[in-house]
């Protein structure tokens, strides 16, 4: 049985030393997130997660949800019982709006609670997970009308949110969507049509569910500028705002799938159901990439999520199994052989999945304080600027940190040999269940593209400016020290292909795209292990000084920060070459085979 | 549904034109397998294996294997009459020697004929696969009584055989096993133990099941100088040799796995069986590792086998699949939007993964032919040679072709997007079969070091040294062509970073054989890249040669293949630097790190 340990002291660490999270405490949001209340937060998280979640987490990949006949679905044995207590808790409170019952705490404290609960049991976690992304689209967009009358409901969550967007036809190109909406003249829709992979689409943990609906609006124009967002809730409301009648929205089946078999992939059907605009007509698209965001952050936290807690059980295989001796002589000659954490092989193995881990969170954590700022700062030049990094940071973190993250789940997996490959061990699921987080909210090849594509260019190059003038100053301020040098070589030579890439970029994306796509895969993890790097490099700062100062108990674990840091340096970092050389051959190979040769 | 074309005609322009098949014919084996017996049986197989075995693949994957409360198992529908399919067909009998009842072909033949099997049906194929590899270990090490007696019946495929190493507390090191044999002074033994990870281990397949079974004798010496191998069979035969009575063997579970569901993996019990020593007393690990060399190879194989059908699925999703329109403007003007298959990303991908399936498919084919002439040549040097270059290369094949082909199996499945994530699109399934093949046959990790702490050092590096003159006399042949410096280029940088990396080991690991474990896994990678590249450049330098002469209706494969083999320098070779960077870091960083830190 596999176990949890949400990392807190790693976390507070973070918080706390290197990112600065309190140096904000002057702004709203951060005021309220004082050092004892976010401690305190964290910890009773990490409880509720490890005590709660995590024991469902196989019995949820085993049993799966059941669609009904009469067309309900029920998710697995004790979700229900779970999601009470995480409602009772107020877990998804945490970075809503006073107004509408929330803590009003900073979004980049709530993420990390995500993370901790996407550990513990992610099919679990995507319930609440949607619920944020719709609450956070209505935030943006709702009239206050609809905002008072749903958001309470969905900050205590007694109503979950979901999305709807992909149909049969369509994923990534929405552009070509056929849901339908027929305007009834009292401020009103029906909506009908159909759509697929709808997460959290139906099931017996809330009163009601408000589906978010993207849909075009009759007349409206083809393509993407004629898409509407809308609200629709399962059940319409009485005239108090209790869920009432059914509102002609089913679940038509639930889809057999690699893994999260604990949350219902839904095929939903809108069947003359009625829904109301949100936001304006024709711009559903705009509305909803507010959501995408949210998303995608909370996606890419799934990434880390699963290469966390395959980790943490990986180790404890490693140190518990004994199997052959040390290539230098029996470590523990009392018994028959070593535990397997003695080979090199194996320490490589584990600490590339660490350095990762500790290096993902760091830079998720810091990209949401960045989104925090961006909306609660005084200053509209840090505003501006907090929102550039956010938006340029969103598709590396969700396009790494879920590909690297399914790949050390499944270097996690390696570790117990054979019997990571048997159900009951559970290191399979972690693996399945990671898979998912490549694919959704944009599959990773869209994230790619969105980057060198949107993001590069936008504002001719202002946020991955600022980023290299972020990087080059702390470089610059910190080049010179002599005990850093194993951090800031590497970081320095992995800046400067990230900066020869964006320069090729330039040059011969603009004088055909296809080089730009051709490149964006490799420029996208480019970034992200630089922008990880930065991280190591900000902890190891911290950890020497600290060090010097005396750290009394804190030493060892500054010096193993060390340790990992240079392990990433030495480790990692020798990639970003290799990305830049294979970037650099262009399209020209790959557009040039027939398509009838493939 | 997924859909499968074995690649004959890649496969007959590998071994006629690009691997020299035919110069062998002057050997035994190679002297039957005339260039229409080789077509033929291509053909043939080819066929058998879309038509029989592919439309079971998905069935074996959904309804599993039944164990039954009498202990019986059966396997999927279907199942039972396309094996009877098979042995009707002597499918298994390809490289069998003539005396028990086989066609006495070269094993590089029946290695294709491995991967076609495994790509339609690979738990299908595991049956006889395993069966093949008890067939190897008989044939080297049984007496010519136990020969006679069981092999012909094993050839037709009425019998299948199973081998049993692993114990619950023990694999890799299989010094720990507990199994043990009792002598009976008639000169068999009661075999008394637990087995797990059986693949294969009961069935309803055959009449007879003949299991190969790792134990110790009483008052054998402790660790692996104690073990010796057994042959259990099921039914103990009568006189006539017919299947009889049981033999205290029994499959206590199956158990319940992430895929290769269609093959039942067993928990055996050996309860007092009776069994007969194979090979010397003592000497049981020495016999089983020609098994395992046999078994390694086909591992191998199965890497690229899912790799291979993937692909398929994916280029054929690709074509069909419209979303979004191409950077450079639309090129299916008609359609609502254009087929993914116009992005560079997309190609990108989909090169990837062709262009490792084709150099991977070369290379186990050039390692079979070797282990071929090992076998038949009669000159003594050539056939050290070969048993050289087979033993170096087993590690690498067993260790590269199994990541990779997962690694590529994943990404064939993020080309269906949100698709690729849903059973009956049977994509995830190859990505869950193709997981077993980097564990099983020991672990890439303990491939690795292999590689490094036994095939590297042997006979003073004899093999290595012997594969870079190889490499090195093909550039010092082709390095001087002007037209194909596109692939003399990067072979000769991914060879100069193999020969550094080979130093480094040789100054490095003597001195710290941490470092040679730290290494392993990177070094292993490096030598696949290189082998790989190695192939690429063979292929070229014929293509090319073949385009001068005027090739005809084959021009357009030929320029493809040029096409294909550039991506493969300019996009898989550059990772060779970064493997030598890596690796050179040593294993200091590794080794500080304490345990407790972990």
């Amino acid at each position: 049985m596999p176990s949890y340990n949400a990392p807190v002291e790693d976390t507070l660490f973070l918080l706390n030393d290197v990112l600065g999270f309190h140096d904000h405490s002057h702004l709203p949001r951060f005021s309220e997130a004082t050092p004892d209340v976010v401690e305190a937060i964290l910890k009773e998280g990490a409880k509720f997660c490890e005590e709660q979640l995590q024991p469902l987490n196989q019995i949820g990949d085993h049993e799966g949800c059941t669609r009904h006949d009469d067309g309900r679905v029920t998710t697995p044995k004790g979700f229900k019982e779970a999601y009470d207590a995480f409602c009772e808790a107020g877990w998804g409170s945490l970075a809503i709006p006073e107004q509408y019952g929330g803590q009003n705490l900073p979004a980049s404290l709530a993420v990390v609670l995500n993370e901790f609960m996407c550990s513990a049991n992610m099919a679990f976690a995507m319930y609440p997970g949607l619920t944020q992304g719709a609450i956070a689209a209505l935030l943006e967009h709702a009239s206050d009308e609809f905002k008072d009358t749903y958001l309470p409901k969905m900050t205590t969550g007694e109503w979950t949110g979901t999305m709807n967007l992909t149909e049969p036809h369509c994923g990534t190109d929405l552009g070509l969507l056929r849901t339908k909406a027929v305007p009834q003249g009292d401020g009103s829709y029906k909506i009908s049509g159909t759509k697929i992979f709808i997460s959290a689409g139906e099931h017996d943990l809330s009163d009601n569910i408000v589906h978010l609906v993207l849909a075009r609006i009759e007349g409206a124009p083809a393509g993407t500028k004629g898409i509407s967002l809308f609200l629709v809730p399962k059940k319409r409301l009485d005239a108090d705002g209790n869920p009432a009648e059914d509102n002609g929205v089913s679940c038509g089946s639930i889809e057999e799938k690699m893994g999260i078999h604990g949350n219902a992939t839904c095929v939903m059907n809108y069947d003359e159901a009625t829904g109301w605009l949100i936001g304006e007509e024709n711009k559903g698209l705009r509305a909803m990439f507010v959501m995408m965001n949210e998303a995608r952050l909370g996606v890419a936290i799934q990434g880390v999520s699963q290469s966390e807690v395959a980790y943490q059980n990986a180790v404890a295989y490693a140190k518990d199994r004994i199997q052959g001796r040390s290539l230098t002589g029996p470590k523990a000659p009392d018994k028959p052989a070593d535990p397997i954490i003695v080979h090199p092989d194996v320490r490589r193995v584990l600490m590339t999945i660490r350095s990762f881990n500790e290096a993902a969170r760091a830079l998720y954590i810091h990209t949401a304080i960045k989104g925090d700022i961006s909306h609660v700062s005084e200053d509209e030049a840090e505003r501006q600027a907090a929102d550039d990094f956010m938006g340029l940071m969103t598709p590396v973190l969700k396009g790494v940190l879920t590909d690297k993250g399914f790949d050390y789940s499944v270097m996690a997996q390696q570790m117990f040999g054979g019997h990571g490959y048997i159900s009951e061990w559970g290191m399979e699921q972690f693996v399945r269940d990671a898979r998912i987080a490549m694919i959704y909210e944009g599959a990773n090849g869209i994230q790619a593209l969105d980057l060198v594509g949107r993001k590069l260019p936008a504002n001719g190059g202002r946020a991955i400016q600022a980023f290299f003038k972020e990087v080059g100053g702390f470089l610059k301020e910190h080049g010179d020290n002599e005990d850093l040098q194993g951090f800031t070589k590497p970081l320095k030579k992995g800046l400067d292909d990230l900066q020869a890439a964006t320069m090729w970029l330039m040059q011969n994306g603009m004088a055909n795209p296809d080089n730009a796509g051709a490149a964006s895969t490799d420029y996208m993890h480019l970034m992200g292990l630089v922008g990880m790097g930065y991280m190591w490099a900000k902890i190891a700062v911290v950890a020497q000084a600290k060090l010097e100062e005396g750290a009394g108990d804190k030493e060892e674990m500054l010096k193993n920060k060390l340790t990992l840091g240079t392990f990433y340096m030495e480790r990692l970092m020798p990639e970003t070459g290799a990305q830049l050389a294979r970037l650099s051959t262009g399209a020209q190979t790959m557009m040039s085979l027939p398509e009838e040769a493939f």
